[in-house]
């Protein structure tokens, strides 16, 4: 009287079949090593930390076939003096350089692409590889910070502070030429990108979101119009003229500390774990994400094991959101659960 | 000059006087030590707990009379094998029919009935001796699970996860003749039950809940809808045609687990604090409660003492507010603080 | 090639100019380390506590001038006998007197002020001497509790459950003659009062609340409402006739005691961290703040170090907030950032 296993591994069976029919999703996943971005060591272990969380067994378990790449190897370079107050932008320049033609190359083969960092610089080979394929990928930036200053405005100097500014055509004639970023040009205009999470901006930073226009939402502004109508503006902003492939570059450090605490530039109210997820959920609906960051996570600097696992266990979740889990549950479409009482000998298998 | 007494106590009197007048409430709270619904060992020490986190003083302090009517003394099967994949089926029916004859007779005797688990699978019993009473009851299901499998749609066997699935009748022929529960029969239709809370659905579960059209509200849904839109929604779908008694199960781990980490399948991106008791003071301000569930309370799974204590402590936070406990605070009608300037001595008692 | 330095520094250099030129507002930070208005001891440390979280050094930052006027001395009375069951009146009493002069010379000077508890008796103090000088102010007071108990009502004959009841003209009549207040009158009517945060009201308070139709939004009411909800009605409330001062009385135990845990009376389900930013947000906006309180952090009452210091360094965002730092950004208006590619010399300091 083994019944239990034949409705259940029926549905299952039905589930894997209907996804292998239907399975125009493939995911790659890419690990980028690195941390020259910024000064703090221990943020090129989070592709190891995020896939020790269990990420690869949570996609296999959506609706995606998934391909693990590995990581990257990034090359160290000898000599990277600073240029103006830029902190290695030889080492910066080259990564994103090799980061950028795996993604081209992994979006150009239909992958959808899942890039593991690594700090916030490596979004600017990200996006660049992306664009290359898709040159017009529309931008969805979520993130305690704007990561928009010049090598001039920036208070720091560190590069993953810097990524959008590399990107964006309306700050071309803001940007220098930096040793080891001859490569790349930038692929988005202002409207093509939202920000979402704000809540620690630079001077510099305010003034180009202000004077480009940028549509952004900071904290504030979540409190206000709560996280709903957040998205339903940002999916008119990018997508109300046409359709087009999303790149979302999700900082961790766009949760609150309490809830991603190994990370190296935290800021206090951030979102909730819920907003995180229906942030994914909303994007992964529109079946238009082709592309993603998740970037900065550091295990070095969580207080305990503790901290670290759960920083990393909500990385999975957030890739896993952006791929189609759901909190509402799925099941294939069957016609029925068969019924037990009159004739349960049919259902055995 | 013992002055402050005097109003004070006068306030605290008048409270008493017009409670013991008006007392329509009396409450019975009835411990249900049991845990073989699902594997793991502990959650039968929930009564004891949460009796000693204060519900019978908290009670005591609301408009109410408390009755404790201990534990059930539930017994031991020697020979109870599973049943399909079912585990304990005989040990399950033959706690929740003793629950049943118990919840029954505390709510003809015109008790509000408070049941203490316990793990899930006693709702059967505690629903069945309420609908024996309140055949018209309605029930809202506060859970992170749905717990609607079938014996046949469970992937576990664990019967905590299959309780409502005993109690509608659009699913009695899905369901097999499991020794132990020939005593049940089915109480509820689809159209009786609301949920909210869930974010952990079984394919099976997601089958069933859209196929029956059964009215509930993920964490997605309370992210998109707001909590006060929930309750309007829940009533309106369960009490516009008739005003009828309310059956609330709730399971502690409808709370995020930061707040309820005592528990036994804890879930990511519950319920806050404020969220679960602003659903149970909806749910007392119908004025139709007339009995409920608290379950789950695992103090064997709580990492530490305070992670016990927190857990312990919620689910008499959530057991007062559903019997009258409020935020805004409360007092009797009485037309005037007295004057004290003009002539102190009229107050003193 | 000292590029950076060039932008970063003109930007931050106009904002110190045009922060000069416009400095309206200077701000006056009083220390009040006095706990006998309530028997836990430890929160006459606050203002040590508040400062060393760096409370100084983040209000320099914003655009005002600081200036710290240390600590009152507060004196202890050697024979102070409860009056019927209020604690210590005279020593608070006299507490307040010296406070209320102190506050009212800083207003008199022209400053924007801020006390630092102390408990929350010190309100009678703070709200006094600013009202000598602003006799139409209005005031908000964010706390879990509602603090109008009179002498009679209290529960508990501590002061800091009381103070508001020296302000209300309403309440004139049920104020006995308390040893060491008769230097007090009351400054505000009840129309002039606003409540946020609400979650724990004797039934004395309850009844004064309704009896006066004071404005108040519990936290059920946030719930309900949404925090910008709260706001717009708090300001349509106490700004719509006409603008005019406002006194924040912030009581630390308003945000949730998981936020918030170095305080004596904590009750759960209180503000989130971005509530209780996006409060004072709202108030620093108006323009309209001249005084503000923030009391009852008890450094002895945390935990460990941790609690404490996140307590006290939340206190500090909240006076920071309450005078300008936003999460959205600041800059100040330039026409834009200089190009580099063409002429990066022109650029050189």
């Amino acid at each position: 009287m083994a019944l239990r296993g034949p409705v259940f591994r029926l549905l299952r069976a039905q589930l894997n079949h209907t996804r292998q029919q239907s399975r125009a999703q493939s995911v790659a996943v890419l690990g980028a090593p690195f941390s020259r971005g910024q000064k703090r060591r221990g943020v090129e272990h989070g592709p190891k930390f995020i896939r020790d969380a269990g990420l690869i067994e949570r996609l296999s378990g959506l609706d995606c076939t998934v391909h693990d790449f590995g990581d990257l190897s990034f090359h160290r370079l000898e000599k990277d003096e600073p240029y103006m107050d830029v902190k290695f932008p030889r080492t910066v320049g080259a990564a994103n350089k090799m980061l950028s033609g795996a993604v081209s190359r992994a979006v150009g083969a239909g992958h959808t692409l899942v890039m593991l960092g690594g700090d916030h610089s490596l979004a600017i080979g990200s996006v660049s590889g992306h664009a290359e394929q898709c040159p017009d990928l529309c931008l969805i930036w979520v993130d305690a910070h704007a990561d928009v200053n010049t090598p001039e405005t920036s208070p720091s100097g560190n590069l993953h502070g810097q990524p959008v500014a590399f990107m964006l055509k309306e700050l071309q004639d803001k940007m220098p030429d930096i040793p080891g970023f001859s490569w790349t040009k930038p692929v988005l205009s202002s409207r093509d990108l939202v920000y979402i999470g704000l809540r620690d901006v630079d001077p510099g930073e305010h003034h180009i979101l202000k004077n480009l226009g940028i549509q952004y939402f900071t904290m504030r502004d979540i409190d206000r119009l709560g996280i709903q109508r957040v998205m339903e503006v940002t999916f008119d902003h990018l997508l109300a003229r046409k359709q087009r492939p999303i790149h979302l570059s999700f900082d961790i450090d766009a949760f609150d500390p309490s809830l991603a605490p190994a990370t190296g530039t935290p800021v206090n109210g951030g979102l909730t774990y819920r907003e995180g997820i229906y942030i994914t959920e909303e994007i992964h609906n529109t079946g238009l994400l082709s592309a993603m960051d998740l970037v900065e996570v550091n295990p070095v600097l969580g207080a305990n094991r503790e901290a670290v696992e759960a920083t990393a266990s909500l990385a999975v979740d957030v890739i896993a959101s952006s791929l189609g889990q759901t909190r509402e549950g799925a099941h294939v479409s069957i016609d029925e659960i068969p019924p037990v009482k009159e004739d349960t000998e049919q259902l055995r298998l």
